[in-house]
């Protein structure tokens, strides 16, 4: 089997650097999805975690021409109980038998053990491709997943500078002449440097916000090697010329997610969105090459 | 319903500092539990989830009379997917009926809308009392799981310096002349400030290791008013005196983390192991105190 950074090399070759995030919102679901017969004979979290696996079913489908990679988000899963986690599975599941590159983004981070144990969850019993782990926590809060991803042909993606406005409060702080971010950044390189595949990147990718387009060409410089898995395009404002400092002069380095731009361009009484998904995927796409 | 700080403090005023870890590891179960026949006729997670939750129902009445809080390790239960998720909503319930006060230790960090989805993953899917977060992401990833913590009478812990070896890696990076940590134990003092309650402790905690008594010292004083969960006690090579340091004057202020010190001091073929269990909550609960 290829490496992690391999399998996303080509993928990104293929398709482009578009990831398309799947986070199920109840709220914005097309209504006929909500009221389909199957959904709607179910209720409470049934019916929610049912609703949300249709829907993002279709959207694997709809955008399969445009994105070589997916991102679940765990938290929109997780909210539905053990209904959600079900279902979690089966879009995962569905989204490698359609070859997608899979990102479980779940932020995990924690010791020995017990990020083993989140390590296995994700790798084994999601059979994610790969995951978003949070690196407060030290080394020994990261090896776990490192040794787990490497035993499966797996991959992770360190938070490194992350996109949301009070990302600096921590991130931003300047430890011995360098932001944190900084000192993150050069261990991520660390790990990462073992891993590096016939596509000259490897399997311990960064999550690198595009909403800052300075710290973005700076940590570019500063990992690589690195793949970077960049949120912050479309819905949170930054634009395609905002994330073109993410890629390599070879064009590889980056995937580029983009959650409720492409995938909630419509109102939940568009009869029209399944249309509207496709072309938002399609601009989307088109943008990022 | 009183606060959740001023619950704490009425299970710490009635039992003592003591808090013990729900980590069900299959491989270290009592092999009667594992061997028991409605386990043994599942297989699979359903049987490791099955046999978790039987274990962990036999701890919390084997602990009632000498812990009031007790605190599953969400990564234990998510290994065995949906079947682990029911177990653990189990498992918090009837820890939640007996009076436990129960924290879900998930180290969750995301923002926005994302946030708000695990927090009520926590607090409403789980019905958790209280939840550890990952600050890394900034004011952004903490505001919403404050909220939600607000509106249902709950409680956060914030990661300020981890027990582990490596917790250093980032945490101890002097910024601004002081190391990360108080950084993050400031805003810590902050968003704990308009909780405090009747007890005199606020709703916003943080997790604190009893590995560096000098730091757990130093931050007791500089979080006067903040719940500390203080993990690093017995199996992780912390004594009671180490811990010392934690308690406000009166008493109050820290809660005690045990995990396999109080529930795995017995080999998987002991046939006492419920005894073994139970002395190792005496003892612990008598050394804290």
């Amino acid at each position: 089997m290829p490496s992690f950074s391999d399998r996303l090399a080509e993928a990104v070759r293929e398709k482009g650097p578009l990831c398309v995030g799947i986070d199920p919102r109840w709220e914005s679901l097309p209504k006929s999805i909500r009221e389909d017969e199957l959904v709607h004979v179910m209720d409470g979290d049934a019916r929610k975690a049912i609703a949300s696996k249709q829907f993002a079913m279709r959207v694997l489908e709809l955008v399969y021409p445009y994105a070589g990679v997916i991102k679940p988000q765990a938290a929109f899963f997780e909210l539905f109980g053990w209904w959600g986690v079900v279902m979690m599975k089966a879009v995962l599941d569905a989204a490698r038998a359609m070859e997608f590159v899979t990102i479980l983004d779940a932020k995990r981070g924690d010791i020995a053990s017990t990020a083993a144990a989140y390590a296995d969850a994700a790798f084994s019993t999601m059979n994610a491709d790969s995951l978003t782990i949070n690196p407060y926590l030290g080394r020994d809060a990261v090896e776990p997943f490192l040794t787990a991803a490497k035993a499966a042909d797996r991959g992770v993606f360190v938070l490194v500078r992350t996109s949301n406005p009070g990302a600096g409060l921590f991130q931003n702080l300047v430890c011995d002449g360098k932001p944190l971010y900084r000192h993150v950044a050069a261990e991520v390189v660390k790990w990462n440097e073992p891993t590096i595949g016939a596509s000259g990147l490897g399997d311990v990718g960064a999550v690198v916000g595009a909403t800052h387009p300075r710290e973005l060409a700076e940590l570019r410089e500063a990992m690589p090697n690195v793949w970077l898995l960049v949120p912050g395009y479309g819905a949170q404002g930054a634009t395609a010329a905002d994330v073109k400092a993410a890629y390599r002069a070879d064009g590889l380095g980056a995937v580029v997610n983009s959650s409720r731009g492409v995938t909630f361009p419509f109102h939940p009484d568009d009869p029209d969105w399944e249309a509207k998904i496709t072309e938002a995927a399609r601009k989307a796409s088109e943008e990022l090459r």
